[in-house]
């Protein structure tokens, strides 16, 4: 029962730690060996809460060039969809910063120096305390030993930050006349994947893509990511501004486990509600038993955060 | 430069190998340990043959429950698409057998016995060396030491055997009051991955979905997996009987490297055609270096078939 927060969805595929199944495992999957095809071995998901359903908000944001009125709309956005009883509130990638190399420094907070110096999270942690709701805050840009990263930060109901994730694998693209942006030019990326367990079954991604490949790619990748993980995907884009260096395609979406569209938008700024039940993992999960048909005997993933927490518990909680 | 033949689109990221980069490494892409996400490492690509193009041809082919009536028509569509300038042709998943437990046994051929008693094999081989064209045989029931496999076979211009792949995903579903059917009831899963080089720079998939995962898991799996993989991935159905026990989706297609349509099919009997060009692959490569971001220190995917065949090359070449 964990939020999966990966920066990048065109890695997914490598990131990912499904859960295990809950039904019963089949004889034949012992020949397969399904169990070493994920390395360590997958864990059994912790029970559900709250009955096993919850409310997912995600707040596609316009981000100008202005920081502080960023961050008062976020504040706003969150406020009312915490009104409107979501418990569970994504925000976008780079949500209180326009995405350019030339903004990343500007904006950017020293996230390990506190909250008093850190604007942007000193809201989350405020809103999620007061409004008792968790917050996948999307991403900032973060400054840290002459660094900058581009960094998730998870906020839980009592407004603790329980996770941060410096973002893996970054966006480069150079497609001549259509689109350059290289993020690796002023950004560095993060150096382990980050699992936080907030009951929320989910894979969750802040993310930007743009006009060519956001036709292309945004939908099909998240789709993909839910059916081949049996899980549910939720994505959360700024808001398009035309005008913008980096034109965002917008379109967050929330993606069932069957690769079913629960919720969706358009490129303007807006919030999307989705119904989150856990039921569903089981009905697809037993429709489908994927996970007992891989071949550790053929093939295996490697988590290698993961097997080192295995060998070093004491690592387990680090938010850095 | 090989054709991949994987049985099922939904386990593909375990399975593919894609072709090493033309382009250079970037220097960052060594913290990253890039070349250790996939172990072995990849292979650089051997160099296009016949100045980088060809010509593809998929066959959705109408499955008859008359054997002979099947094999007559697979030898007609494959000629004249040759007879089109089709230089590599593929046929769908039982293109020689209805998909249903009663048909496999009936339908099956001992392979291994050789052609003189495989009919539908013996046809493929007359056909590929009296046209001078490569062609993946889609799959047939096979009989081999009291088991059944879903089996693919590869035959090269000269009417060669170049490589037989037993499928190792096999297709189990229960969604209850939409469809049941468990391939694994009656066909015993293969046991090993298989690349065979035929210069084609594609994966492909003989592949038969139904009516409820068809529309929303065929076209977003193959994408996906070409988008993933940035290579080229063609799908070969079935055609669409309403009235058989599995009826399949159809929409055979051709997927270029940026997860664009080439080629696609309604649910008829069609033949399509799509012109592979290299090309295309360096350039989205070169577009969006996705390989080079890996991050082998965060995960690594092993390939325990070319391990084992690293270790031991001997076993290179084995067509079983």
């Amino acid at each position: 029962m964990s939020v999966r927060r990966i920066g990048n969805l065109r890695r997914l595929t490598c990131c990912l730690r499904p859960c295990s199944f809950h039904q019963v495992q089949p004889a034949m999957a012992s020949d397969f060996q399904s169990q070493w095809a994920r390395r360590p071995h997958s864990e059994p998901p912790p029970k559900a809460p709250n009955g096993g359903k919850y409310k997912i908000a995600v707040c596609q944001l316009c981000v100008t060039s202005d920081k502080e009125t960023n961050i008062a709309n976020a504040r706003d956005r969150i406020e009312a969809a915490a009104d409107k009883g979501a418990q569970l509130i994504v925000l976008p990638e780079m949500w209180n910063c326009p995405i350019s190399h030339e903004s990343f420094p500007i904006y950017a907070e020293e996230i390990d120096a506190g909250l008093e110096v850190s604007p942007s999270l000193a809201m989350l942690a405020d809103v999620a305390r007061k409004k008792k709701v968790t917050i996948v805050g999307g991403s900032i840009p973060e400054r840290s030993g002459g660094n900058l990263y581009n960094t998730c930060c998870v906020f839980d109901r009592n407004g603790d930050l329980k996770a941060k994730f410096r973002k893996v694998h970054l966006f480069d693209i150079d497609i001549p006349r259509k689109i350059t942006f290289r993020e690796s030019d002023t950004l560095t990326p993060g150096e382990g994947l980050c699992v936080v367990d907030l009951g929320a079954h989910i894979i969750c991604y802040p993310g930007a893509f743009n006009m060519v490949t956001g036709p292309l790619h945004w939908e099909l990748l998240q789709k993909a990511r839910a059916v081949d993980n049996q899980i549910f995907v939720v994505t959360c884009s700024q808001a398009r501004i035309p005008s913008a260096d980096y034109t965002a395609w917008g379109h967050s979406t929330v993606v069932g486990p069957f690769g079913e569209i629960l919720a969706t938008t358009e490129h303007e700024e807006a919030t999307i509600f989705a119904d989150i039940d856990y039921s569903e993992l089981d009905t697809r999960r037993q429709n489908m038993p994927l996970e007992f048909q891989r071949r550790g005997n053929l093939y295996h993933l490697t988590d290698v955060t993961r097997k080192e927490l295995a060998a070093n518990p004491m690592k387990q909680g680090s938010t850095s």
